[in-house]
């Protein structure tokens, strides 16, 4: 069975993971919990999100937590910007790694982000070109690719074409995500072949909810199809906002196990990533959904 | 990608499942939760277990659940018989399926079920050899297939010759077991490659736990190694005895709703099966952990 030797994690906790807990965790904690995850050796962690405080509140403060954190050289620290005037808020911190996002369904685009897609795609060519004239590096982000929560299924060429496109305005990855959970290994062979059509699979990221419990067998369709990085979140840290209570983001404990026993290198010490979950399960108000993290915790007892 | 158009799924639910729940559980409610995984299309329900009631009090009226249920002509009940006296309770109430158990792990085997490896073949020859002249089918389990709770790592080709024992002593399948739930889709392919030199693989059964979030993943690894029956338990019931707190089998919703993805048939109407999941999950004293389970109940909320 054909496998890479080597696979780059994205931990999205801090992010995409805290952005979805009602809890309050300080600045102070935050940074603790980025610094965790870099000294666990996790290579690129998305730190937080320069989009309104109004909307959503638990990243009011990104642009503290990125300069209090203690940068490793090789660590990759990507915030989240919406547009020109959240990149101009992000530059203010020196940042050198952002992330945009589009969606790959009118209606979730359009309800999300408030624009139509190929809205969101002329904000993001501002913010590319921008970024290219500032060596910024540009992660993109592609939402519903698996599925919407308002139009259900989604076309796999569109995904394919809308991964080109954003690959065409500068962004050096696409995440192609799977945001409400449903996708199963079968439909990411699909996608990925039809993905491949329009760009190469080494620009292409997956990044995966847990809520149907599909997600390491879909990170295994995705590594037999080539795909070497791979989203995942500390503790499974975030829930699914389309079904509260239900499990979001696959955790990256969980992910770290099965490709440490695929014999595939992240680079990432899993006992002091559990030290990390740990730090992150002290400041929630529920148990984290890492199936790992449980058991590490259930044999420690 | 080669995958079968069929599987079979067992539900080890009502055994396997709730005999690692600490919830009063009646015999009407055991016979109801059997009869609502048959109504589900469910071909294979363990349905009990004819041990010591001092060992294992949750199986105390395995006799009566097995007289009590609505028996569906194409639907199977095994239950497991740990030696010939249990097969005698067994033969009491007109049982057609026996299950059977072997360790692959001597500590384990002793520390289970007090015999040696050798010796547990002997008994399960006794049981096989009386099966035989009354046309009772016999399903054997080869538990720490994958690793030993006691004994850490366990040699795959050991398993290979175990497998081959039981199948010649008479069993029809043999459910090769990760019985603490630390397989990873690598060493899946691996001991289904010594297993193969020794028997043949339309006669393995796979049964995972997801303790550490791998099972569905380590089910996809079986898909394309060749093996068509997967054991999985409704619900995700029984919990991890090695890791209380943590998740123990497979869930079923979690590995039907995946095979439909993938186009895999398995007879089984996944709403139905919800049916059976809801009414074990306001009979026990926690929340079930099967990921679609949870979904599904928080999208309806």
């Amino acid at each position: 069975m054909r496998m890479p030797s080597q696979v780059t994690v994205v931990d999205v906790g801090p992010r995409d993971g805290l952005q979805n807990e009602q809890a309050n965790i300080t600045t102070a904690q935050k940074v603790t919990f980025v610094n965790l995850l870099s000294e666990a050796g996790v290579p690129v962690i998305e730190a937080g999100a320069f989009v309104s405080p109004k909307w959503v509140p638990q990243m009011a403060d990104t642009a503290e937590v990125l300069m209090d954190i203690d940068r490793r050289p090789d660590t990759r620290y990507p915030a989240l910007v919406p547009n020109l005037r959240g990149f101009q808020r992000a530059l203010a911190t020196g940042v050198r790694d952002i992330a945009v996002l589009a969606a790959a369904s009118e209606t979730f685009s359009r309800r999300n982000i408030n624009q139509s897609i190929d809205e969101s795609l002329a904000t993001i060519k501002e913010v590319c070109d921008r970024a290219a004239t500032l060596d910024v590096r540009v992660r993109g982000y592609l939402s519903t690719g698996f599925g919407c929560p308002y139009e259900g299924d989604v076309d796999s060429s569109r995904v394919g074409a809308l991964t080109k496109a954003l690959l065409d305005l500068g962004v050096y990855e696409v995440a192609i995500s799977d945001t409400i959970g449903v996708a199963h290994p079968g439909q990411v062979w699909k996608v990925l072949d039809a993905v491949s059509s329009h760009a190469p699979l080494s620009k292409v990221a997956l990044h995966f909810h847990d809520t149907r419990g599909t997600a390491l067998a879909n990170v295994l369709a995705g590594l037999q199809a080539g795909v070497t990085t791979f989203d995942a979140s500390c503790g499974g840290l975030g829930g699914c906002p389309y079904a509260p209570g239900a499990a979001g983001n696959l955790a990256t404990e969980d992910l770290v196990y099965m490709l440490h026993g695929l014999d595939i290198g992240t680079g990432i010490d899993l006992d002091k990533l559990l030290a990390a979950s740990t730090f992150a399960s002290n400041r929630i108000n529920h148990p984290l959904p890492s199936r790992f993290f449980q058991a590490s915790r259930a044999s420690r007892r």
